[in-house]
């Protein structure tokens, strides 16, 4: 059974998963025998493993094909018990019993859609209405904080398979990552009375320099202090706390966007690995005036070392005004 | 010149640094030409870099050969200049002049040194000694609050050069991570009057499973919510808030003790790739009651991806008693 466990210096929270050792990337580097085949392909075992409850829109079209299904992860970091468990030991160690759910989003039963550039903008969509789906579900259930929603894509950025999928984890706690960006949000809202998403989006398309692209209702900037080169913030243009909130009107708007924003990507840095997260107001938490939704990428070209791990400050050898220039151009 | 720049949403601080995209490791991945020669071995040009005041103590040998020297790093993340600057843009950015410096220590004339398990005691006491230097020689600077020491070791780990050499980052400010360090054993001092490392100590020491080793002065165990497998952490069994601090007898006791202990790494995980990181107080804040030095040194074999990046928790498939116990048998 799976673990939370607290740092007492840090306070980072880790998730101890043996079973996660498993999955074909933990194992030994030397000799990966190739996969005989793909996991997530039409006709392999894994199609029995469809979670029974994913009764998703589009889940199927109207020949009863499938065009994205919904899998609990073979190598879950949480899995779902009965109740929640915690201890303290000496106020030091905290524990927390490992209770969530981890599952994949096979996106598409074409493998060739493992690039969201080669994806057709209806088949985004309706990945798009899945990830909808996942917090509607999650949020019955009483144990749980927040569902993560991330698309890792490539092997030095942690994607064990090529085929098109995103994961899902859903934890009994809001990640702290999501706690700082409410607090900063929240403050800042206090202080100026503007939402800081919002504010930042005035500034930037002020300054421009950092701007990457924009249509209607989105826009994909570069961060101004970003910890990788390229690192790229998109955020609808609307105030909204969560992408459940988002029209029909507004998902087609973002399928093209998307489209259009990987096909830069590929174009400038040739298809390269990359994490992509969904930040959104953790579920029990609807209509904040103050969180603003948004997707982070950040690609994997250089990784962090002793000096980011031991001092969490970062060392980014591309400017970011640098970064959106060349992508504004690809 | 370099930045310092902080971002919005998550408070993480990002070194703008160009001048690093010309390190060795930074170009194209595809083709990489086997370096020429070592940078860091005896004869290169690289000598005429050592810094002039580089007069740690055995630097040079009593023949006059040199033992261990300290260079500018080629492609450094941050340079000395006149003053620090600092900027708010609309209480969204904030931004620092990239004031600071960042110096190599070529830990040995000898290139096999590389591993530190077939480093000499007598050298590795030297390295020691060159860290302590370091400390002194930056606390005289005003514009200085911390001094990063870490070790990167292995090319996943990010370093460039296997020749044995640690790196020396000065910032203007206290990194995030250390000062999350000071606040919780702050905390935890005002809380229960007691040291958060010595009380670690005593906890480990009575629950065991998760010792590594141990001997008259020094102690090495596992945290107890690692977030990469084998993830180790040595202290000192005496309060002391920096290495500094620490006797010709207890240093010598630390060179034993690391050089035992990554004999045990190296059987165990065959040369893992690793980052070492110095946590000591702040250099302008002697002799604090609360804070304890430590050294953290985390393992490179798998890295972190979307989950991990986007929430801040993080997954590790090794449970830390479990890698206590085969490090106790290595």
């Amino acid at each position: 059974m799976p673990e939370l466990r607290r740092d007492a210096l840090s306070d980072t929270w880790v998730i101890i998963a043996p079973e996660r050792a498993g999955r074909p990337q933990a194992k030994k580097k030397k000799a990966e025998p190739p996969m005989p085949h793909c996991p997530f392909c039409e006709g392999d075992g894994a199609k029995s493993n469809i979670l029974p409850y994913a009764t998703c829109a589009a889940t199927f079209d109207k020949k009863g094909n499938w065009v994205t299904r919904i899998l609990n992860n073979k190598f879950p970091a949480l899995k779902p018990s009965e109740e929640l468990t915690e201890d303290d030991f000496e106020h030091i160690y905290h524990q927390m019993g490992g209770v969530g759910g981890h599952e994949i989003l096979v996106e598409s039963p074409e493998h060739k859609h493992y690039k969201w550039s080669n994806m057709p903008k209806e088949q985004l969509m309706t990945v798009l209405k899945n990830y909808q789906c996942r917090y509607a579900y999650w949020r019955k259930d009483p144990r749980i904080a927040y569902l993560s929603i991330f698309r890792n894509h490539g092997k030095v950025a942690g994607a064990s398979v090529k085929h098109p999928h995103s994961q899902m984890i859903a934890t009994p706690l809001v990640p702290p990552r999501v706690e700082k960006e409410m607090d900063k949000m929240k403050k800042h809202k206090q202080k100026t009375g503007k939402c800081l998403i919002c504010h930042m989006a005035k500034l930037e398309q002020k300054v421009e320099a950092r701007i990457i692209m924009e249509n209607d209702h989105f826009l994909a900037f570069s961060n101004f202090a970003p910890r990788f080169p390229y690192e790229t913030t998109i955020i609808p243009k609307k105030h909204q706390d969560t992408i459940e909130d988002i029209t029909e009107k507004e998902m087609d708007s973002l399928a093209e966007f998307l489209s259009a924003l990987f096909k830069k990507f590929d174009k400038l840095l040739d298809d390269p690995p990359y994490n992509l997260i969904l930040h959104v107001s953790p579920i029990k938490m609807r209509d904040l005036d103050y969180f603003h939704w948004h997707i982070e990428i950040i690609f994997i070209l250089s990784q962090p070392a002793g000096f980011e791990w031991g001092s969490g400050i970062y060392i980014n050898s591309v400017a970011p005004e640098v970064a959106a220039e060349k992508l504004r151009k690809a």
